[in-house]
């Protein structure tokens, strides 16, 4: 059936909506929710329809914006539209809810049909759900991996040593990367840095590389910066890099399930042609991975996972149960890095991890003594100078200082009301506070710690500032922070944790950073 | 926040949609695909959002028909928009995929928030898959239907020992609750009998009963015609009883999985308030349940999620190799059953397995010899008189007679190409050919049978007819005929039954019916 298009100016959150009056739905044998295929000028795409009787007439289809988009379609044009045939890959995921384990041809014809917009959210989240509870093996990662790569961009960057990191999150004010990618770029080697925003985080490294530069780069862009200036820190979002992650992450997201971690991470390190890679697990209270033998277990699978992909792995278990340096929120976590990186300022624990993690790699890449090359390359101002680089390549301003970045104007700070010792600090409640402040929407809200764990702290003394962009959501924080303890000053520890009154709700619930 | 109502007259498959402009689900905080839960009048409901910059501006949402029609809204009033709390019900969801028991009130709160719409098809599809590869066990079978049951409208006959059968389908032209039920009501007990329409079938009891008379009425139209006729036969999908079963549904069809077959069942019996029920097992090649030891597994779990419920239950399982009676097809069935008991035909196994059936009903209330009691009632023309009286109450035509009824005029008539014994018949043959010729949207269409199994067949012998109202789909059907082989004729088995020369793919999908 050839159907005249029209532009409804609807967005679906990704999913690929039309509306088609309903006889036509009728004649083509669709109903509400079912599934078309849309043919325009050799595109091809397949989209849920919705019926009405009265807003779109026959002959004419509604689209929205990412149907518009995808098949680059202009109002008025005729595309031909027909029943979308069953898709095969449905049989494999029924095959995989019986408990069988699936061939690379066929985790392969899943995640392509996953990508082209064959398959619906239930059919998605189905094998999800089946592959959370199965389980998932070396092998089936090891072919969703090579899947998810297949049916995205790769970047190839010909004849170079490659090499990336990754954290699997959870610490709040972790901007490791934005030391990390100068001091590898600036001692010889290439690292092609693709990074996530912030879901349920305070900020997300590309949130916090956008206060310095464009992060938005497509894949072109971002391998010309690559080629230019050995590294650079974009958004994966429009890189199209192992495209069927964004689907999974879609589904998995509110199930708080999160199977395909290990697949999802490496397919976007192959993606980029990754050599060498350096995986940071933090661990402890307050993390994700809570314990060090949990970390291990984890670190073996991304290994073995590596060795089959081709890509050399190394794990780092990281100390996790406070936050990294003083900032959280994306313009005050921009702005210590740029400080420590212009040697302006000394913070100790973000300097070990960078040059933990840079070390490492440098270490992996063939080189003795990693950490003191990597120390070298940030005190001397090469890495500072080749962060100038990529701000620059990137469409920022090399010239950038500290005092440009924002920070919010409302703030609120917390002194302590005793004499003792800062003994913890609760990394959740620190990214609950940050969040309702603002961040990671409004750039310059977020929180400044004056104290980290072992601190001496006197009575009266400031703990921590809250800034926000509005007072509103400055209001909103402080009313959680009545609620809430962040931090515990004391003397000596003490020894009841909590007590349970009742059979708890298990309410943990995250997905690991990807 | 207050928005004002505009209708966009969309239909979204039964889903809550609404559309708000981006600015005003920002400040709301909600994002594409968020939900919102929306007030208006002591009403409430939970609704998917889409935004758009320029077909809704700010301060207005548009609302799709779904849930206009749950809140009964006037265009251009005011409604109360917030962004929806996060359902507890979720975390049970997630304590299921950890494999642990759900209790009672924890399946509730699941329920009830999928009949409130507060949960997305992501979170019950996974949890329904959950259900499908753990298992349900009695305990959480009883607490699911008595949710169901709890969540939805209940029938309330009172004073009265109600009675009700039900088959888990699969067998073509199984007419025989015609039969059943008016057979039940002349012989003096109550049957306010609910019944599905086709999913995948060539035709549903409530379709075959709807050439007959009306039958989407509302509980308390049931409720009227039950306590005239003691009897009724209308469709279940506007009673809303057990409506969590309808949403179930749409999940598990696309998946050919069917965890909540029971409940979805039993809760529905037990809505109308069955004390005594026969569930009706077709077994054997072809149908649904393959084996009788099968069959008899599953009976054990009827019969004991009855005792918990406190319905006795009986389970009878038939012959189901080939179709019931002659006629496949709304309306060729609802004639073949009306003829039948006119007493103007002679349907051996139709008359058989209906009163089999009413006679175990019979004997459950605490008579003797009941299929003799049915075949008597059934004879004496008293069960075709009560049936009258049923088309009557629910608003058809007394006077129906089996020639007011429409068959297809564009018709094909198979012939035998050699003579011997009709030794098979393929169910899912016979279904995909009546399919193809209209059944059950059109209901004249359909296929007559002029012989089944054992019969002795001559060369150039009528084997069956295919009825359809308009010529393309006979065509459709025509095509079919060329590629499959749907009876067999011969004078001994052939041994060979196919060959496998790959690998095959499992294309097994059905549901059993409700």
């Amino acid at each position: 059936m050839r159907l005249k298009v029209r532009f409804l100016g609807l967005e679906a959150g990704g999913k690929s909506v039309v509306v088609l009056n309903r006889s036509d739905a009728e004649d083509l044998g669709v109903s509400s929710l079912g599934r078309v295929r849309l043919r325009s000028e050799g595109r091809e795409l397949t989209a849920i329809v919705n019926t009405t009787t009265k807003l779109i007439e026959e002959g004419v289809i509604g689209v929205y914006e990412e149907v518009r988009n995808t098949l680059k379609l202009s109002e008025g044009e005729y595309i031909d539209v027909e029943i979308s045939p069953f898709p095969t890959s449905v049989y494999f995921i029924r095959n995989k809810l019986s408990g069988r384990k699936l061939t690379y041809d066929e985790i392969y014809e899943i995640v392509k049909d996953m990508v082209k917009g064959n398959l619906s959210e239930i059919e998605i989240a189905s094998f999800v759900t089946a592959l959370h509870m199965l389980g998932l093996d070396l092998d089936e990662a090891t072919s969703l991996s090579m899947a998810m790569v297949k049916t995205g961009n790769t970047l190839n960057l010909k004849g170079k040593l490659v090499v990336d990191k990754h954290s699997i999150g959870g610490v709040p004010g972790d901007k490791t990367t934005l030391l990390v990618v100068p001091i590898i770029a600036a001692s010889g080697l290439t690292i092609p840095k693709s990074s996530s925003r912030a879901i349920t985080s305070a900020a997300g490294t590309a949130d916090r590389a956008e206060v310095l530069m464009p992060v938005n780069l497509n894949i072109d862009e971002m391998r010309e910066v690559v080629e230019k200036t050995n590294g650079c820190i974009v958004w994966g979002g429009s890189l199209y890099l192992a495209p069927a992650d964004d689907i999974f992450v879609r589904v998995e997201n509110p199930l708080s399930i999160d199977p395909l971690l290990l697949p999802s991470i490496m397919s976007k390190k192959k993606a980029v042609g990754a050599d060498l890679l350096v995986i940071d697990i933090p661990c402890g209270r307050g993390t994700k991975v809570k314990t060090i033998g949990d970390g291990e277990l984890l670190a073996k699978d991304f290994i073995e996972l590596g060795r089959r992909l081709n890509i050399k792995v190394q794990c780092a278990l990281t100390y996790g149960e406070q936050p990294v340096g003083y900032a959280i929120g994306p313009s005050l976590e921009a702005r210590e890095a740029l400080k420590v990186l212009m040697g302006k300022e000394e913070v100790l624990d973000l300097i070990d991890k960078a040059t933990d993690i840079a070390g490492i790699l440098i270490e992996m890449s063939g080189r003795d003594r990693g950490k003191e090359i990597a120390m070298e390359v940030l005190k001397s101002g090469k890495a500072f100078e080749k962060l100038r680089e990529i701000i620059e390549a990137q469409g920022g301003d090399y010239n950038i200082r500290p005092e440009d970045l924002p920070v919010g104007d409302k703030r609120f700070t917390f002194h302590s009301d005793r004499e003792g010792f800062l003994l913890w600090m609760d990394n959740h409640s620190l990214v609950e506070l940050a969040r309702l402040a603002g961040s990671p929407r409004d750039k310059a809200a977020g929180i400044l710690l004056h104290k980290k764990i072992g601190d001496p702290v006197k009575k009266g003394e400031p703990l921590f500032t809250i800034y926000a962009e509005r007072s509103t959501k400055l209001q909103r924080a402080l009313e959680e922070l009545e609620r809430i303890y962040v931090v515990g000053v004391g003397k000596r520890m003490e020894m009841l944790i909590h007590e349970v009154r009742e059979r708890p709700i298990t309410k943990k619930a995250f997905v690991l950073e990807r």
